[in-house]
Protein backbone atom coordinates (compact mmCIF):
# COMPACT_ATOMS: atom_id res chain seq x y z
CA UNK A 1 0.00 0.00 0.00
CA UNK A 2 1.22 3.34 -1.14
CA UNK A 3 2.29 5.52 1.86
CA UNK A 4 1.81 9.33 1.90
CA UNK A 5 2.73 12.00 4.35
CA UNK A 6 0.18 14.39 6.25
CA UNK A 7 1.29 16.27 9.05
CA UNK A 8 -2.43 16.38 10.35
CA UNK A 9 -4.33 13.77 10.59
CA UNK A 10 -6.84 14.75 12.92
CA UNK A 11 -9.97 14.46 11.24
CA UNK A 12 -11.90 12.41 9.29
CA UNK A 13 -11.75 13.87 5.83
CA UNK A 14 -8.23 15.42 5.15
CA UNK A 15 -6.17 16.46 1.44
CA UNK A 16 -3.03 15.64 0.31
CA UNK A 17 -0.65 18.15 -0.12
CA UNK A 18 -0.71 18.66 -3.63
CA UNK A 19 3.30 16.96 -4.11
CA UNK A 20 1.47 14.34 -3.06
CA UNK A 21 -1.58 14.80 -4.79
CA UNK A 22 0.45 14.68 -7.93
CA UNK A 23 2.61 11.73 -6.75
CA UNK A 24 -0.69 9.76 -6.28
CA UNK A 25 -2.20 10.56 -9.28
CA UNK A 26 -0.29 11.11 -11.87
CA UNK A 27 2.63 8.60 -10.64
CA UNK A 28 1.11 6.10 -8.60
CA UNK A 29 -2.35 6.03 -11.00
CA UNK A 30 -4.50 5.87 -7.91
CA UNK A 31 -8.08 6.31 -7.99
CA UNK A 32 -11.10 6.87 -5.90
CA UNK A 33 -11.85 4.22 -3.51
CA UNK A 34 -8.06 3.10 -3.69
CA UNK A 35 -6.93 2.81 -0.42
CA UNK A 36 -3.58 4.26 0.71
CA UNK A 37 -1.94 4.50 3.76
CA UNK A 38 -0.76 7.74 5.39
CA UNK A 39 1.86 9.10 8.52
CA UNK A 40 2.37 11.88 10.60
CA UNK A 41 5.24 11.31 11.45
CA UNK A 42 4.36 11.84 14.88
CA UNK A 43 3.71 8.20 14.67
CA UNK A 44 0.10 7.98 13.92
CA UNK A 45 -0.45 5.61 10.88
CA UNK A 46 -3.69 6.13 9.52
CA UNK A 47 -5.46 3.50 6.57
CA UNK A 48 -7.39 5.75 4.37
CA UNK A 49 -9.41 5.93 1.41
CA UNK A 50 -9.40 8.24 -1.84
CA UNK A 51 -12.45 10.24 -2.04
CA UNK A 52 -11.59 12.38 -4.92
CA UNK A 53 -8.26 11.55 -6.72
CA UNK A 54 -7.64 15.40 -7.92
CA UNK A 55 -3.78 16.19 -9.07
CA UNK A 56 -3.93 18.77 -6.90
CA UNK A 57 -5.08 17.78 -3.93
CA UNK A 58 -6.83 14.62 -3.68
CA UNK A 59 -9.41 14.11 -0.84
CA UNK A 60 -9.30 11.31 1.69
CA UNK A 61 -11.03 9.52 4.28
CA UNK A 62 -9.58 8.16 7.22
CA UNK A 63 -10.81 4.79 8.49
CA UNK A 64 -8.67 4.13 11.28
CA UNK A 65 -5.52 5.18 12.98
CA UNK A 66 -2.82 3.40 14.97
CA UNK A 67 -0.54 5.09 17.57
CA UNK A 68 3.44 3.91 17.11
CA UNK A 69 5.30 3.64 20.34
CA UNK A 70 7.98 6.35 20.71
CA UNK A 71 11.10 4.46 19.50
CA UNK A 72 13.72 4.28 21.40
CA UNK A 73 16.69 7.04 20.90
CA UNK A 74 19.21 6.94 18.50
CA UNK A 75 21.09 10.13 17.80
CA UNK A 76 23.40 11.78 15.72
CA UNK A 77 25.85 14.75 16.41
CA UNK A 78 27.78 15.86 13.68
CA UNK A 79 30.14 18.48 12.11
CA UNK A 80 28.30 19.28 8.69
CA UNK A 81 30.73 19.00 6.02
CA UNK A 82 31.50 22.17 3.14
CA UNK A 83 29.68 19.97 0.68
CA UNK A 84 26.10 19.73 0.87
CA UNK A 85 25.58 16.82 -1.12
CA UNK A 86 27.32 15.25 1.39
CA UNK A 87 25.27 16.35 4.39
CA UNK A 88 22.06 15.76 2.24
CA UNK A 89 23.68 12.33 2.08
CA UNK A 90 23.81 11.85 5.94
CA UNK A 91 20.16 13.61 6.45
CA UNK A 92 18.83 10.68 3.82
CA UNK A 93 21.03 7.96 4.95
CA UNK A 94 20.72 8.18 9.12
CA UNK A 95 16.46 8.53 8.43
CA UNK A 96 16.50 5.32 6.65
CA UNK A 97 18.50 4.04 8.84
CA UNK A 98 16.39 5.64 11.65
CA UNK A 99 18.14 7.74 13.31
CA UNK A 100 15.74 9.98 15.59
CA UNK A 101 17.68 13.07 16.38
CA UNK A 102 20.15 15.18 14.74
CA UNK A 103 22.61 17.93 16.31
CA UNK A 104 24.12 20.20 13.79
CA UNK A 105 27.37 20.92 15.72
CA UNK A 106 30.10 23.46 15.20
CA UNK A 107 33.73 22.43 16.14
CA UNK A 108 37.10 23.94 16.04
CA UNK A 109 38.10 22.47 13.35
CA UNK A 110 34.34 22.53 11.49
CA UNK A 111 34.51 23.51 7.56
CA UNK A 112 31.01 24.61 7.77
CA UNK A 113 29.72 26.83 9.98
CA UNK A 114 26.12 27.99 8.59
CA UNK A 115 23.17 25.69 8.28
CA UNK A 116 19.54 25.76 6.79
CA UNK A 117 18.04 22.42 8.41
CA UNK A 118 14.84 23.84 6.06
CA UNK A 119 16.76 22.48 3.29
CA UNK A 120 16.88 18.85 4.51
CA UNK A 121 13.21 18.99 5.36
CA UNK A 122 11.85 17.23 2.15
CA UNK A 123 14.19 14.46 2.45
CA UNK A 124 13.05 13.81 5.67
CA UNK A 125 9.73 13.37 4.73
CA UNK A 126 10.66 11.89 1.10
CA UNK A 127 12.46 9.30 3.53
CA UNK A 128 10.16 8.54 6.07
CA UNK A 129 7.63 7.85 2.97
CA UNK A 130 10.33 5.09 1.38
CA UNK A 131 11.41 3.63 4.61
CA UNK A 132 8.39 3.38 6.34
CA UNK A 133 9.03 5.01 9.47
CA UNK A 134 6.58 6.60 11.72
CA UNK A 135 8.57 8.83 13.14
CA UNK A 136 10.15 12.19 11.67
CA UNK A 137 13.62 12.74 13.30
CA UNK A 138 14.38 16.01 14.80
CA UNK A 139 16.57 18.12 13.25
CA UNK A 140 17.94 20.53 16.13
CA UNK A 141 19.55 23.88 15.83
CA UNK A 142 22.89 24.42 14.96
CA UNK A 143 25.01 25.00 18.16
CA UNK A 144 28.86 24.94 19.22
CA UNK A 145 30.39 21.53 20.45
CA UNK A 146 31.37 22.62 23.56
CA UNK A 147 27.17 23.91 24.10
CA UNK A 148 26.55 20.74 22.98
CA UNK A 149 28.38 18.30 24.94
CA UNK A 150 26.95 19.92 28.64
CA UNK A 151 23.13 19.08 27.70
CA UNK A 152 21.85 17.58 30.58
CA UNK A 153 18.49 15.94 28.41
CA UNK A 154 21.26 13.49 26.34
CA UNK A 155 21.07 9.73 26.27
CA UNK A 156 23.40 7.89 29.11
CA UNK A 157 25.09 6.08 26.27
CA UNK A 158 27.31 8.83 24.44
CA UNK A 159 29.59 7.82 22.12
CA UNK A 160 32.66 10.40 20.75
CA UNK A 161 34.44 8.74 17.33
CA UNK A 162 37.84 10.62 17.21
CA UNK A 163 40.95 8.94 14.76
CA UNK A 164 43.81 10.79 17.34
CA UNK A 165 45.94 8.70 19.63
CA UNK A 166 44.52 7.54 23.12
CA UNK A 167 42.29 5.29 25.05
CA UNK A 168 39.11 4.21 23.14
CA UNK A 169 36.89 1.51 22.98
CA UNK A 170 35.60 -0.63 20.13
CA UNK A 171 32.00 0.58 18.87
CA UNK A 172 30.55 -2.88 18.86
CA UNK A 173 31.31 -3.20 23.15
CA UNK A 174 29.44 -0.70 23.57
CA UNK A 175 26.57 0.02 20.70
CA UNK A 176 23.45 -1.36 22.18
CA UNK A 177 20.09 -0.64 19.96
CA UNK A 178 17.69 -1.33 23.49
CA UNK A 179 19.21 1.58 24.69
CA UNK A 180 18.83 5.64 23.87
CA UNK A 181 22.28 5.87 22.34
CA UNK A 182 23.63 8.95 20.51
CA UNK A 183 27.41 9.35 18.39
CA UNK A 184 29.25 12.66 17.34
CA UNK A 185 31.07 12.86 14.66
CA UNK A 186 34.28 14.92 14.04
CA UNK A 187 34.84 17.79 10.86
CA UNK A 188 37.36 16.55 8.74
CA UNK A 189 40.18 18.03 10.18
CA UNK A 190 39.00 15.48 13.50
CA UNK A 191 38.29 16.75 17.04
CA UNK A 192 40.79 18.87 19.05
CA UNK A 193 42.26 17.04 22.11
CA UNK A 194 41.05 19.59 24.12
CA UNK A 195 37.17 19.28 22.67
CA UNK A 196 38.07 15.19 22.76
CA UNK A 197 39.00 15.56 26.59
CA UNK A 198 35.94 18.09 27.54
CA UNK A 199 34.15 15.65 25.96
CA UNK A 200 35.34 12.42 28.52
CA UNK A 201 34.72 14.74 31.17
CA UNK A 202 31.13 15.24 29.99
CA UNK A 203 31.23 11.11 29.96
CA UNK A 204 31.50 10.71 26.37
CA UNK A 205 33.21 7.49 25.70
CA UNK A 206 35.33 8.05 22.99
CA UNK A 207 35.44 4.68 20.02
CA UNK A 208 37.56 4.35 17.44
CA UNK A 209 36.21 2.86 13.95
CA UNK A 210 39.02 1.24 12.69
CA UNK A 211 42.18 1.71 10.91
CA UNK A 212 40.62 3.13 7.67
CA UNK A 213 40.47 6.80 7.28
CA UNK A 214 36.54 7.28 7.18
CA UNK A 215 35.04 10.39 5.49
CA UNK A 216 32.81 12.07 7.69
CA UNK A 217 29.79 10.92 6.05
CA UNK A 218 30.73 7.25 6.04
CA UNK A 219 31.62 7.18 9.94
CA UNK A 220 28.45 8.89 10.65
CA UNK A 221 26.45 6.10 8.50
CA UNK A 222 28.85 3.57 9.76
CA UNK A 223 28.49 3.87 13.42
CA UNK A 224 24.64 4.39 13.14
CA UNK A 225 24.37 1.29 11.31
CA UNK A 226 26.00 -0.99 14.19
CA UNK A 227 23.96 1.36 16.54
CA UNK A 228 20.99 0.35 15.10
CA UNK A 229 21.63 -3.46 14.40
CA UNK A 230 23.75 -4.55 17.57
CA UNK B 1 52.46 11.56 4.80
CA UNK B 2 50.25 12.17 1.81
CA UNK B 3 49.97 8.67 0.13
CA UNK B 4 49.56 8.44 -3.62
CA UNK B 5 48.72 5.68 -5.80
CA UNK B 6 51.14 3.43 -8.39
CA UNK B 7 50.53 0.42 -10.22
CA UNK B 8 54.16 -0.63 -10.06
CA UNK B 9 56.72 0.12 -7.55
CA UNK B 10 58.88 -2.70 -8.83
CA UNK B 11 61.75 -0.12 -9.12
CA UNK B 12 64.32 2.12 -7.03
CA UNK B 13 63.35 5.14 -9.61
CA UNK B 14 59.73 5.27 -10.31
CA UNK B 15 57.59 8.54 -11.71
CA UNK B 16 53.84 9.20 -10.06
CA UNK B 17 50.98 9.41 -12.66
CA UNK B 18 49.82 12.63 -14.11
CA UNK B 19 47.29 13.01 -12.04
CA UNK B 20 48.99 12.83 -8.76
CA UNK B 21 52.00 14.73 -9.89
CA UNK B 22 49.72 17.87 -10.19
CA UNK B 23 48.22 16.84 -7.52
CA UNK B 24 51.33 16.35 -5.07
CA UNK B 25 52.99 20.12 -6.84
CA UNK B 26 49.81 21.91 -7.21
CA UNK B 27 47.81 20.97 -4.89
CA UNK B 28 49.70 19.71 -2.12
CA UNK B 29 52.42 21.92 -3.17
CA UNK B 30 55.21 18.90 -2.51
CA UNK B 31 59.48 19.96 -3.08
CA UNK B 32 62.46 18.34 -4.02
CA UNK B 33 63.03 16.04 -0.92
CA UNK B 34 59.91 15.91 0.65
CA UNK B 35 58.53 11.99 1.87
CA UNK B 36 55.73 10.63 0.35
CA UNK B 37 53.77 7.23 1.05
CA UNK B 38 53.18 5.28 -1.91
CA UNK B 39 50.49 2.58 -2.13
CA UNK B 40 50.40 -0.18 -5.03
CA UNK B 41 46.79 -1.14 -4.12
CA UNK B 42 48.00 -5.05 -4.19
CA UNK B 43 49.42 -4.78 -0.06
CA UNK B 44 52.66 -2.85 -0.94
CA UNK B 45 53.36 0.40 1.07
CA UNK B 46 56.37 1.90 0.01
CA UNK B 47 58.09 5.04 1.56
CA UNK B 48 59.54 7.66 -1.35
CA UNK B 49 61.57 10.89 -1.41
CA UNK B 50 60.69 13.09 -4.12
CA UNK B 51 63.51 13.62 -6.74
CA UNK B 52 61.75 15.70 -9.42
CA UNK B 53 58.95 17.44 -8.24
CA UNK B 54 57.32 18.20 -11.93
CA UNK B 55 53.51 19.21 -12.07
CA UNK B 56 53.53 16.48 -15.07
CA UNK B 57 55.73 13.66 -14.10
CA UNK B 58 56.85 13.73 -10.72
CA UNK B 59 60.32 11.57 -10.28
CA UNK B 60 60.79 9.58 -6.83
CA UNK B 61 63.25 7.48 -5.29
CA UNK B 62 61.43 4.41 -3.16
CA UNK B 63 63.30 4.03 0.25
CA UNK B 64 61.76 1.45 1.71
CA UNK B 65 58.88 -0.94 1.41
CA UNK B 66 56.65 -2.99 3.39
CA UNK B 67 54.35 -5.94 2.72
CA UNK B 68 50.85 -6.01 4.04
CA UNK B 69 48.75 -8.87 4.46
CA UNK B 70 46.29 -10.04 2.25
CA UNK B 71 42.91 -9.12 4.18
CA UNK B 72 40.21 -10.89 5.62
CA UNK B 73 37.19 -11.33 2.28
CA UNK B 74 34.56 -8.98 2.74
CA UNK B 75 32.48 -9.60 0.03
CA UNK B 76 29.69 -7.59 -1.71
CA UNK B 77 27.07 -8.73 -4.16
CA UNK B 78 24.61 -6.31 -5.52
CA UNK B 79 22.29 -5.45 -8.28
CA UNK B 80 23.58 -2.38 -9.85
CA UNK B 81 20.68 0.36 -9.10
CA UNK B 82 19.33 2.30 -12.27
CA UNK B 83 21.25 5.34 -10.86
CA UNK B 84 25.33 5.48 -11.71
CA UNK B 85 25.33 8.08 -8.90
CA UNK B 86 24.07 5.61 -6.24
CA UNK B 87 26.51 2.74 -8.03
CA UNK B 88 29.41 4.88 -7.50
CA UNK B 89 28.36 5.68 -3.41
CA UNK B 90 28.18 2.28 -2.84
CA UNK B 91 31.82 1.34 -4.45
CA UNK B 92 33.22 4.21 -2.82
CA UNK B 93 32.28 3.51 0.77
CA UNK B 94 32.20 -0.19 0.66
CA UNK B 95 35.87 0.75 -0.33
CA UNK B 96 36.22 3.16 2.16
CA UNK B 97 34.99 0.43 4.81
CA UNK B 98 37.12 -2.22 3.48
CA UNK B 99 35.49 -4.90 0.93
CA UNK B 100 37.62 -6.77 -1.13
CA UNK B 101 35.28 -8.07 -3.54
CA UNK B 102 32.52 -6.41 -5.60
CA UNK B 103 30.02 -8.65 -7.46
CA UNK B 104 28.10 -6.90 -9.58
CA UNK B 105 24.47 -8.83 -10.34
CA UNK B 106 21.94 -9.49 -12.64
CA UNK B 107 18.87 -10.75 -11.12
CA UNK B 108 15.17 -11.29 -11.86
CA UNK B 109 13.96 -7.99 -10.95
CA UNK B 110 17.56 -5.87 -11.83
CA UNK B 111 17.21 -2.32 -12.61
CA UNK B 112 20.21 -2.46 -14.46
CA UNK B 113 21.68 -4.83 -17.13
CA UNK B 114 24.52 -3.30 -18.19
CA UNK B 115 27.24 -2.46 -16.03
CA UNK B 116 31.25 -0.76 -16.97
CA UNK B 117 33.98 -1.77 -13.89
CA UNK B 118 35.94 0.99 -15.77
CA UNK B 119 33.68 3.99 -14.67
CA UNK B 120 34.69 3.07 -10.94
CA UNK B 121 38.02 2.79 -11.02
CA UNK B 122 38.99 6.30 -10.36
CA UNK B 123 36.94 5.58 -7.74
CA UNK B 124 38.18 2.87 -5.86
CA UNK B 125 41.77 4.54 -6.41
CA UNK B 126 40.87 7.81 -4.88
CA UNK B 127 39.06 6.06 -2.07
CA UNK B 128 42.21 3.97 -1.31
CA UNK B 129 44.54 7.07 -1.34
CA UNK B 130 41.75 8.60 1.09
CA UNK B 131 41.11 5.75 3.31
CA UNK B 132 44.52 4.45 3.99
CA UNK B 133 43.43 0.55 2.66
CA UNK B 134 46.46 -1.15 1.07
CA UNK B 135 44.13 -3.25 -1.44
CA UNK B 136 42.14 -2.68 -4.62
CA UNK B 137 39.03 -3.99 -4.21
CA UNK B 138 38.09 -6.54 -7.29
CA UNK B 139 35.38 -5.69 -9.18
CA UNK B 140 34.13 -8.79 -10.98
CA UNK B 141 32.55 -8.95 -14.17
CA UNK B 142 28.47 -8.66 -14.35
CA UNK B 143 27.34 -11.95 -13.98
CA UNK B 144 23.68 -13.56 -13.66
CA UNK B 145 22.65 -14.21 -9.96
CA UNK B 146 21.67 -17.73 -10.88
CA UNK B 147 25.47 -18.25 -12.33
CA UNK B 148 26.84 -16.59 -9.09
CA UNK B 149 25.38 -18.07 -6.58
CA UNK B 150 26.59 -21.70 -7.24
CA UNK B 151 30.37 -20.40 -7.09
CA UNK B 152 32.68 -22.59 -6.08
CA UNK B 153 35.29 -20.33 -4.11
CA UNK B 154 32.81 -17.86 -2.22
CA UNK B 155 33.30 -17.41 1.53
CA UNK B 156 31.02 -19.96 3.47
CA UNK B 157 30.20 -17.36 5.43
CA UNK B 158 27.50 -16.11 3.24
CA UNK B 159 24.47 -14.03 3.42
CA UNK B 160 22.04 -12.88 1.24
CA UNK B 161 19.32 -10.13 2.55
CA UNK B 162 15.85 -9.97 1.42
CA UNK B 163 12.95 -8.46 2.73
CA UNK B 164 10.06 -11.26 1.79
CA UNK B 165 8.41 -13.33 4.74
CA UNK B 166 10.50 -16.39 5.37
CA UNK B 167 12.98 -17.19 8.00
CA UNK B 168 15.64 -14.88 8.56
CA UNK B 169 18.40 -14.55 10.78
CA UNK B 170 19.45 -11.59 12.66
CA UNK B 171 22.70 -10.29 11.33
CA UNK B 172 24.52 -9.57 14.49
CA UNK B 173 24.24 -13.27 14.93
CA UNK B 174 26.04 -14.28 11.83
CA UNK B 175 28.31 -11.70 11.36
CA UNK B 176 31.80 -12.09 11.73
CA UNK B 177 34.89 -9.73 11.60
CA UNK B 178 37.64 -12.24 11.67
CA UNK B 179 35.84 -14.61 8.93
CA UNK B 180 36.04 -14.28 5.25
CA UNK B 181 31.95 -13.53 4.25
CA UNK B 182 30.27 -12.19 1.71
CA UNK B 183 26.61 -10.36 1.75
CA UNK B 184 24.14 -10.25 -1.14
CA UNK B 185 22.19 -7.53 -1.76
CA UNK B 186 19.04 -7.30 -4.38
CA UNK B 187 17.37 -5.01 -6.35
CA UNK B 188 14.70 -2.64 -5.60
CA UNK B 189 12.41 -5.11 -6.50
CA UNK B 190 13.78 -7.38 -4.21
CA UNK B 191 14.97 -11.43 -4.66
CA UNK B 192 11.78 -13.57 -6.03
CA UNK B 193 11.01 -16.22 -3.87
CA UNK B 194 12.44 -18.65 -6.41
CA UNK B 195 15.97 -16.87 -6.48
CA UNK B 196 15.59 -16.74 -2.62
CA UNK B 197 15.04 -20.54 -2.34
CA UNK B 198 18.00 -21.26 -4.79
CA UNK B 199 20.25 -19.32 -2.26
CA UNK B 200 19.37 -21.69 0.36
CA UNK B 201 20.15 -24.48 -1.67
CA UNK B 202 23.36 -23.01 -2.53
CA UNK B 203 24.29 -22.52 1.68
CA UNK B 204 23.29 -18.85 1.60
CA UNK B 205 21.84 -17.63 4.81
CA UNK B 206 19.07 -15.22 4.95
CA UNK B 207 19.01 -12.17 6.93
CA UNK B 208 16.67 -9.04 7.50
CA UNK B 209 17.81 -5.89 8.26
CA UNK B 210 15.38 -4.71 10.24
CA UNK B 211 11.93 -3.37 9.79
CA UNK B 212 12.68 -0.23 7.65
CA UNK B 213 12.94 -0.44 3.91
CA UNK B 214 16.13 0.53 3.41
CA UNK B 215 17.63 1.30 -0.15
CA UNK B 216 19.66 -0.84 -2.43
CA UNK B 217 22.72 1.23 -1.46
CA UNK B 218 21.87 2.09 2.50
CA UNK B 219 21.50 -1.87 2.50
CA UNK B 220 24.86 -2.61 1.14
CA UNK B 221 26.68 0.10 3.50
CA UNK B 222 24.69 -1.07 6.78
CA UNK B 223 25.46 -4.65 6.30
CA UNK B 224 28.94 -4.44 5.35
CA UNK B 225 29.58 -1.83 8.32
CA UNK B 226 28.09 -4.51 10.59
CA UNK B 227 30.19 -7.75 9.19
CA UNK B 228 33.21 -5.01 9.27
CA UNK B 229 32.93 -4.39 12.86
CA UNK B 230 31.20 -7.40 14.67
Amino acid sequence: MSTFYLRDIENDICHLSENDSRHAVKVLRHKNNDFISVVNGKGLLAKAKIIEANPKKTKIKVLQTKKIKVPTILGLAFCPTKSNERNSFIIEKATEIGVTDFYPLIAQNSERRKWNSIKFEKILIATLKQSGNYWLPNIHKLEAFNDFIVRKELPKLKLLAHCKEGKKQDIKNLADATKNQIVVIGPEGDFTLEEINQSIINKFQTISLGDNRLRTETACITSLAIMKFL
